[in-house]
């Protein structure tokens, strides 16, 4: 496989980056091509705003970024930093994500390159017909074809992100990036590779988690990814997009993260 | 009350924008304070990294940012622009933040301003002591006492956010947000503004979601926030931080966001 890792962490010796060098080793040596992208080293600009449209005149324009991101996207006038990543992600059969859960989320530095990176076009707003009259997004699009998956550092431990652990269950967590940030452009989603409680992370643990990361790097081609349903597949009311109340049985339909409200009616 | 607005918008006729003109408007009306931070018109440093912590030696030390952030933070030694930002927090009784809802989660400017104003000291690692052994957070630490909001824009409409709906549940989407960056460090968080439906948005739905947001405005400091559980009040167990399984009556122990998998089982 062609696989493009995205790496955000600003030094160089922590446990992010040393995961992130031992997946560059680890596929290279299966015999996988890799390109990478580190994301602090390149200094990426973070913040998507006018800048981005070298076409755009920001003294007379109102900036619509869906409708500028599609016109510079189709006319493949966006800033070079942009392109190079596009150019990216279309050589790669499959994208990974390196990065540090910080504040629940990936960092403000990599969800700028989703911004940039993923333009009306390529990452949304495409594929309207008659018959996806909400466009080709979850499970189709640009990406379809492409595996994806998450490889996260987080400070605490497992148990904290049980299905009744304080911080919500990491499923739930992870879906806003897992389902609205891969499986909407067409991704097929692999499971997460997490690595929690990486405070005081000691020799020993570096050594297994290496190890379960080797092992779990070569079964990347062949894994199921995560089951989540397909936009237009049937699961969804094509004029509502809400889930048809036959696709799930009814003692299943349940409360979800408002297991941490004190009121349950909320 | 005084209260700090935080506008991410590259655009200042924007819907966004023109919702946060509305709101300082509203707030200087009722006789409140209103500081207000517009992170693109201050071109703020989206990415936290070596060069907030002016101390750090970059060439001699690893960067470990909790450390870092803890030690500048205490020093007040962070550079001007987040000093700044956190006197305003401290200022503050209210927190708004406006934004419109970029891949599910905040632009990545705002992102980054969470990150670097939430130093260690402030935002987290506050509160250890032998009846808190995890912290002073979720509903306790720097910003106890103090409301927040999120005030969000959205182009698709409320019926993609429902609990059948193909985005995830509105609730679950924000979980992220609202509980883990709001609620963690103390605030009261306040029920969301959402504006759905923001494309081709014309003058009549304006004036509609104006008003709507004017009256909103009016029961801020009354209203009564979203009733999340503190981490330390008796429903966690303090040993492993999991809700107590009789916190919940078992027939509320649902499917969440899984409802969006294909196979229920995973």
């Amino acid at each position: 496989m062609k696989v493009l890792i995205v790496l955000a962490h600003p030094e160089p010796k922590s446990l992010t980056t040393s995961l992130f060098n031992v997946t560059v080793d680890e596929l290279k040596k299966l015999g996988h091509e890799v390109k990478t992208t580190d994301l602090y080293a390149i200094k990426w600009k973070a913040t998507i705003d006018a800048d981005d449209f070298p076409e755009f005149d920001q003294e007379k324009e109102r900036l619509v970024i869906t409708s500028e991101s599609r016109k510079a996207y189709n006319e493949r006038k966006l800033t070079k930093d942009v392109l190079e990543e596009q150019e990216k992600l279309e050589w790669a059969d499959m994208l990974i994500l390196q990065f540090p859960l910080w504040w629940f989320s990936m960092p403000a530095i990599l969800k700028g390159w989703v911004e940039r990176v993923f333009s009306s076009g390529l990452g949304y707003g495409v594929g309207y017909s008659p018959k996806t009259p909400h466009g080709s997004r979850y499970g189709e699009g640009a990406f379809k074809g492409k595996r994806a998956m998450l490889s996260i550092t987080i400070g605490a431990p497992a148990t904290n992100y049980n299905k009744m652990g304080v911080n919500g269950d990491i499923f739930d967590i992870l879906y806003p990036l897992n389902h609205g940030v891969l499986f909407y452009p067409g991704f097929d989603v692999l499971e997460p590779f997490l690595v929690y409680r990486t405070h005081r992370f000691t020799e020993e643990r570096l050594q297994e988690t290496t190890n379960e990361l080797r092992e779990r790097l070569k079964n990347l081609e062949t894994e199921k990814p995560i089951p989540f349903r397909p936009q237009n597949a049937g699961d969804y009311d094509l004029q509502t997009l809400e889930l048809k109340p036959d696709a799930i049985s009814p003692d299943k339909k349940g409360l979800g993260l408002r297991v941490h409200l004190k009121e349950q009616s909320y």
